[in-house]
């Protein structure tokens, strides 16, 4: 640890036995790892949640205080609030997809009605003109509101539970931009789904009930005060991320297991009981919705969105000889899958790049790609052969005058257009079409062919724009295509009919592109309503997972990438291991003492952008100091936005603390409302004054000596979920801390940064090559 | 921290404001609880489980010489073994059932012949001789070859996930006993399960395929290398319980759903997917197995055991109006479950008392409850009128000559009797009745009332037999019971059918005893195979929960106090934060040198029982030791194994330790094989050379500050699950360790009764009196 060994020691050496800590050339350099990332489309600075309990003596004190009826107050608000999240997650989805099905239902009623009168270019300008409309109002109202509310959300939500806290994405103007523009987006024909921006929805209403009321609207209860912390509030979301899904596909089941599998970073059993409720009450307020749109009193909302449900019905019976080309497909699916996800990162690569230059070009690329679907849907359905109805056909056919599954289009009377069955019809509908008509027949070949291909282009192109989009339906309904098209490409070779090839082939592609297991499956499941595709279903997502996990990662995985989240993986990279905490942490170090003069207080916060301060006290043995704990930044601002400081620096008890402050003071309210040092006057004589820090500092911060793996060290700070890891020195007489270990310091780029050597290295080498297979460790 | 306050400094304070650390008075008492728990029936000493990754050199050393054939042998491993784990169980579980079918269903087919030809007695003495010679056979393989196999086998199976190694629980002795002990208890006509038995069945198979091979038998293969530690076993057993539980039910998606709510401690995104393919395993082999059977080559076999499956097929429409009857069903069953856990915990604590007198009173007991339960189910149809046949009956009316459900008994030609349909058949049999009939008039009110008391009392009697014995199937008979009573009960005023009512009363007593939320919900749907019931049965599952939260535990956490299994809890209690770890930690310490000497490492081995040993390094700058890591005994016992000895007090180079060691010296080796430091003859010559620890100590043990609150130290300890947590100093200058915590230290009956202050103040008297309101938080 000498000061004069040379500052990269470790180069002259051999590189495969980074045996030496790298700790050798005390580096301490700042933090090169950029706090920003892309927020829905805007790039917004981040921080992290606090979701360690800060136990300092006031608190504790509180909790003393706190008798039976706050506990109860306590634990009746928190099932009432995740009673409240069901209620209006159901509400809301289920509203959206009545707006849907009645504006996009208008919409193809009306183009329908001119294509019958055989005005074939004044319907495609209506189509076209609608749809364009439809997403300049979503792209507006999105740019201009809340950019926040772009894309799905489900990466910013999963960031969110993983402990970074973007700006703006739970606030109530992205809650509204995120339902219009949900709903106009879905309505204006593009390829993209309503399931994603549903689980953001979810998160954002959890996310403002939890705020705790809002003092700025007269919205407060004192029933709500123990909500304004963020470990209650990350519980919330999470409830409400599972409403999310519920609502989208009626799943309830389903809802839980996606936010266990994909969401949430911590994960308790009390959290599986809370959500569990929470999608149990969106199921039975969906349920009885509906039974009220069945008397007809929804307008055209007829068999649409939420009654997927009850899709698939056939009675299924398989053998082993049928096993052969599910497999086939979930190998299909694999590859496909990983294609789309590579696919879909460039294109917002490009979008991105482009997006910097202004609003004017996020309208632009939304409206060229708008123009560009409606050419597709409506010019693709020319080019098909128009089809004799059937004539055992379920419904009239064709359908005339309404919304309905025969689309004539340019047809002669009597035949319908396969093509435009497909394509000119919602997704819901389309999905509806290829997973429930058992009449092998209905579609051609060339037809499945060109709408697979359609979808696949048209999903990626659309998911990048400045609107709410999501990837379920999409990816369902390419899925479901391309699995169709391969159970008619087998013909009579097979005893499975094509619908459940599509239902097998939509299975696949989820699992290629979204690469989760249980929630997929049980979702799917409640989706068609039969269990006993269950085994099938398993397998097709086993190995479309496992052939696309060796190409790259899940799709939210790899778009929180893009967008630049610091998002803690809970393994440790192979190099990591050969390191310690000293070789990554930052400087300089920041401390307070434990009575401070609040002039070195304000100098401090104004000098610095950290978070938590280590506090330390004069040792009663000896010259060297001792470790208090850790105070945060908004618990040091809170003390001085108060001012109760003492004129000389004597030690204060808890219960004057107790008497100055209230709980309340230290409460962290939401939405990114937090109190700045630069708004805080305080008057040169002020400045001169103390302030006691010990009860409000938490004394029992997590510590690791300097000598600790870095793997182990991160094995800590993700699984207990913390924000500060103080590095205390492991030969006693220097300071009693030399470092704090953040998010950003475990992030590779960062390592990497800092140890350039370790590109090279063979640990880096392996883990380029063998990404996926090392993950599952 | 004065030696001269007094030592409960505490005790003249107000017990309300308890600030000052309890550290004051340094006590440093040896750990009071007991290292010894009930496994199976029988006590024996626990130890716990490494699941902590020991980062020394040599083992970082051995990590880097693996190259990528290594990591692919390792990952095809893992999949290869749950592969095999998936097929074991599957073939186990098929086994399982096809021998209780054949052996029960010659049981019953001959005492009907018998009752046919008006031989009642003969038929009675049959029954009841048979009977008693399985319960006995069942008794005494369990209790003379493997005491361990009692019981159900989850409570055992969840304290080791916890990271409790109880011995002989995964031994090739207990799966045999196990298997057939399970097989002649459930033929037996006891009422209990065999889904729990499944559960230790499979978590035993997976164990045993866990162990790395056997060099004993020769089974020694280089691919399996890896797989010996704690760590990967503890995945396997997971995967091993999923697998049990899906092979008991078909229920592959629920099976998946219990090891993670209800088994496992630790839980992997990596971990949900290869549980989830291992139940994928299990339900294709069940379903050829069973399409196999359903050609008749499986004896008497027919429609039972697992084909539970498909029980209930018939269309359910209900509505709101429905709803008020079922919030009763979801009342009565979380009162009636538990009760049902405090009697069984009663009637299992006086068992205990009397299994201590000797293996005699194991057998009389067992006998007693065969003859009490074969009294009673011979005699209570009896009791019950006979009923003329249905003109439409689905079967032959009465059945004749084979196992059926229109039982005739005493009956007159063209009757049948409805109570011995229920209690004069097998327990899956009982329950297909219940859950299919959906003639409402099939049984009486009386019928019902009279099997639900017989079945809730034998069950809470028979579970606490020394033989393989589960809860799942007796608890779901016993609800079916009362929830078809509730159902005859509202007769018209309701629209729901009788067996619906059955299937929501065992969801409903399910809740209420085993109190698990989304397990118990897919697991009930999967065997329904209706998921239309979904809306009820969430609302029933989440009720009952609640209701019997108020009172007590769930069951198996009840058992497991009561077999004593120091189980980590995830919550810390209320007045743990009021607490440092100094305040429980227990004494004397015992330290090693870097480079110590062989005979000092022999004597503190022999001294003490402790599992890690903390090892300290003269500091080049002081006087003051400092901290190097800690070494494992496992591992020093090793290491004196070897006797590679040094002659000087020299440190080794990991090379050098690497030319004299191999990794394989320090696999831990499963089922309880441990070297003993007893086993180990040294020399006196050798007794005065000298070891070096550096290469083989944990450099990078968890290490806590001596002021850390007890309730942090225990989140850092349970969620990164340690086995040894280090407690170093505050102030320099001293040692530089105090303590070491490990599971003992966390358990509240020890803190208790470090500091009886404690059971008297305000913290623990909250706790007692809203036990379980205080565990959602």
């Amino acid at each position: 640890m000498s000061e004069n060994s040379p500052p990269y020691q470790i180069q002259s050496q051999d590189h495969e036995s980074l045996t030496v800590p790298l700790l050798s050339h005390q580096q301490r350099s700042i933090n090169s790892t950029s706090q920003v990332a892309i927020v829905g489309a805007n790039v917004c600075p981040i921080e992290s949640l606090d979701y360690e309990i800060a136990e300092n003596d006031f608190f504790k004190q509180d909790w003393r205080t706190r008798g039976k009826i706050q506990i109860f107050q306590y634990i009746f608000m928190k099932w009432l609030l995740c009673f409240l999240i069901g209620g209006f997650v159901s509400l809301v989805g289920f509203f959206n997809n009545l707006a849907v099905e009645n504006i996009a239902g208008v919409k193809f009623v009306v183009t329908s009605n001119m294509m019958l009168d055989r005005r074939h270019g004044m319907a495609f300008l209506v189509f076209s003109v609608l749809n364009l409309l439809l997403t300049l109002f979503a792209v507006i109202i999105t740019a201009l509101i809340s950019p926040a509310a772009a894309g799905s959300g489900i990466p910013e939500v999963k960031a969110y539970l993983n402990g970074v806290d973007a700006p703006d994405i739970f606030s109530p103007r992205t809650l509204m931009a995120k339902i219009v523009g949900s709903i106009s987006a879905v309505s204006s024909s593009l390829v993209v789904g309503k399931a994603g921006p549903m689980v953001h929805i979810g998160s954002c209403i959890a996310s403002l009930f939890g705020q705790g009321g809002s003092r700025k609207y007269g919205l407060t209860w004192k029933w709500l005060r123990f909500f304004k912390n963020d470990r209650d509030r990350r519980d919330l979301v999470t409830c409400g991320a599972a409403a999310g899904i519920a609502a989208a596909f009626r799943a309830p089941v389903g809802g839980v297991l996606f936010a266990l599998e994909e969401m949430a970073s911590w994960w308790r059993s009390a959290l599986l009981w809370r959500s569990f409720f929470t999608t149990a009450v969106v199921a039975i307020i969906l349920r009885s919705l509906i039974d009220v749109c069945f008397s007809g009193k929804c307008g055209l909302f007829g068999k649409g969105g939420l009654i997927m449900f009850d899709a698939y019905s056939a009675n299924v019976s398989y053998h082993l000889a049928d096993v052969p080309p599910v497999l086939v497909l979930g190998v299909i699916g694999g590859i496909l899958g990983s294609l789309y996800n590579f696919l879909l990162i460039r294109v917002l690569r490009v979008y991105n790049f482009i997006y910097e230059k202004g609003i004017i070009y996020q309208i632009l690329i939304a409206c060229t790609i708008s123009i560009f679907t409606s050419f597709l849907l409506f010019g693709l359905p020319w080019l098909a052969s128009c089809q004799p109805c059937p004539s055992d056909a379920p419904e009239a056919c064709p359908t005339i005058g309404r919304s309905g599954n025969y689309k004539r289009f340019q047809c002669p009377p009597g035949h319908y257009n396969d093509l435009a069955s497909l394509v000119f019809n919602t997704n819901d509908d389309a999905i509806r079409n290829l997973f429930t008509n058992d009449a092998n027949s209905e579609f051609q070949l060339s037809t499945m062919l060109a709408f697979f291909v359609t979808c696949f282009v048209l999903s990626i192109l659309s998911y990048g724009i400045v609107a709410p989009a999501g990837l379920f339906v999409p990816v369902i309904v390419t899925g479901a295509s391309y699995g169709r098209f391969i159970g008619m490409l087998l013909g009579s070779h097979t005893n499975l009919s094509h619908s459940l090839y599509a239902v097998l082939g939509a299975a696949s592609f989820l699992g290629g592109s979204m690469r989760m297991t249980v929630s997929l499956c049980v979702i799917i499941l409640e989706l068609t309503n039969n269990l006993l595709l269950l085994p099938l279903i398993m397998i097709v997502l086993l190995i479309s997972k496992t052939v696309a996990d060796a190409f790259n990662g899940n799709i939210y995985d790899l778009i929180m990438k893009v967008k630049g989240f610091p998002y803690l993986e809970t393994h440790a990279e192979p190099y990591m291991r050969q390191m310690t905490v000293a070789d990554v942490v930052s400087g300089p170090l920041q401390l307070c003492h434990g009575i401070e003069k609040v002039g070195n207080i304000v100098h401090i916060l104004k000098t610095t952008r950290h978070h938590g301060f280590p506090v330390i006290d004069a040792s009663p043995h000896s010259e060297s100091s001792v470790l208090y704990g850790l105070i945060l930044r908004a618990h040091l601002i809170a003390l001085l936005k108060k001012k109760s400081f003492l004129s000389t620096p004597i030690r204060l008890g808890v219960d004057d603390a107790f008497r100055h402050f209230s709980a309340d003071d230290f409460a962290k309210r939401g939405l990114g409302n937090v109190d700045k040092i630069e708004d805080i006057e305080l008057t040169d004589e002020e400045m001169e004054m103390f302030l006691d820090l010990h009860p409000f500092t938490n004394a029992s911060p997590y510590t690791v000596v300097e000598t600790m793996s870095l793997a182990k060290a991160l094995v800590l700070f993700r699984e207990v979920g913390l924000r500060h890891l103080l590095i205390i020195p492991k030969v006693s007489g220097r300071a009693p801390v030399v470092g704090i270990l953040t998010r950003h310091d475990f992030m590779p780029e960062h390592i990497l940064g800092l140890h350039p050597l370790l590109v090279r290295s063979r640990w880096k080498r392996l883990r380029l090559q063998l990404p996926r297979l090392l993950k599952i460790f």
